[in-house]
């Protein structure tokens, strides 16, 4: 995807040789205009899929799967990494692994929001390692539900992420896929 | 917001006196529908000021600003309660206090996000004590941005922070106000 390549391109900092900062559109700062190509995108990627449902994780997955859920006519459910009041008791709930925080969080959906009958499609900004993904196909999972595919924002392809999930027969669509960076240059996979 | 009013009375769970469940759309589950229904009300609401900038707090926030900055054609900063490796050292921040932890948790937004040449325009879904918003506001002084008004999805009318704005000269805009309820009964503001 071109758009969002240039932009990474233009408007991303690399740091060192793992830390990719998009605040400027995509994380803390929102380019509402570039998120509505990108749902349109996914949306084209996931066209022959009857999708009832979108899958995030708070918070910055929420933006990303809500713009592009104006595509397929279908609410989002995002799950909940930070414990509420609010949150229901009946909840699917499994551990992901923080490689930024050494440790495990647990991420949850109330079990009213995902059913056998649904054909869920998972929506995220970021893969690198990919537990975040491999951690919300569970919940999906643990629902009965069926797993459409699952579209990333940017994926780290030298991480390995990417690989497991696509070795595990599960469609993967990344719309921007980095083989490697450095400061002052970024290399796309092709 | 007649169309918000329903969804409140059809669709969400009063427990006790002041706890109102809003789950299946507006902050785990999102109505996508609604949410741009919402959109259009804000900038109705708001369209005789010149907005740069929409600002909310993650995470259920941040669906209803970028759905509503597609109607504004600006972008959103969503200031963040979880400290990230990725936020840059340099932002504005201040202390919230939170009722349900009762204890004060900090706020933040890089400092290039904001700007002395900015009108912002502050959304959240759910004014109670106010806090949140009063925070966000401190950001945008702090900035040394104008700050064009704040636009509450539903305001707990029965609690003080609408009050509290409402007096300070800011203007606020809330789509449902909820004068008192009961489990089984809401009463709307007229």
């Amino acid at each position: 995807m071109k758009l969002l390549k240039d932009k990474i391109r233009n408007e991303g900092e690399v740091r060192g040789k793992h830390i990719l900062k998009v605040d400027r559109f995509l994380n803390h700062q929102l380019d509402v205009e570039l998120l509505n190509a990108i749902g349109k995108e996914f949306k084209n990627r996931f066209e022959e899929e009857t999708i009832t449902k979108i899958l995030t994780i708070e918070a910055s997955g929420i933006a990303i799967a809500a713009i592009a859920a104006q595509y397929f006519n279908v609410p989002v459910v995002f799950a909940k990494k930070v414990p509420s009041q609010n949150l229901d008791a009946d909840t699917y709930e499994t551990d992901v692994f923080s490689f930024t925080k050494k440790k495990n969080y647990k991420i949850r959906v109330a079990k009213k929001f995902l059913s056998r009958e649904d054909k869920v499609l998972i929506l995220d900004d970021f893969m690198a390692q990919g537990r975040a993904a491999i951690g919300l196909s569970e919940l999906v999972n643990l629902a009965g539900a069926d797993l459409a595919g699952i579209g990333i924002v940017i994926e780290k392809g030298f991480q390995e992420g990417g690989q497991i999930i696509r070795e595990s027969g599960v469609k993967l669509e990344s719309l921007a896929i980095i083989d490697s960076m450095n400061e002052g240059s970024i290399k796309f996979r092709k």
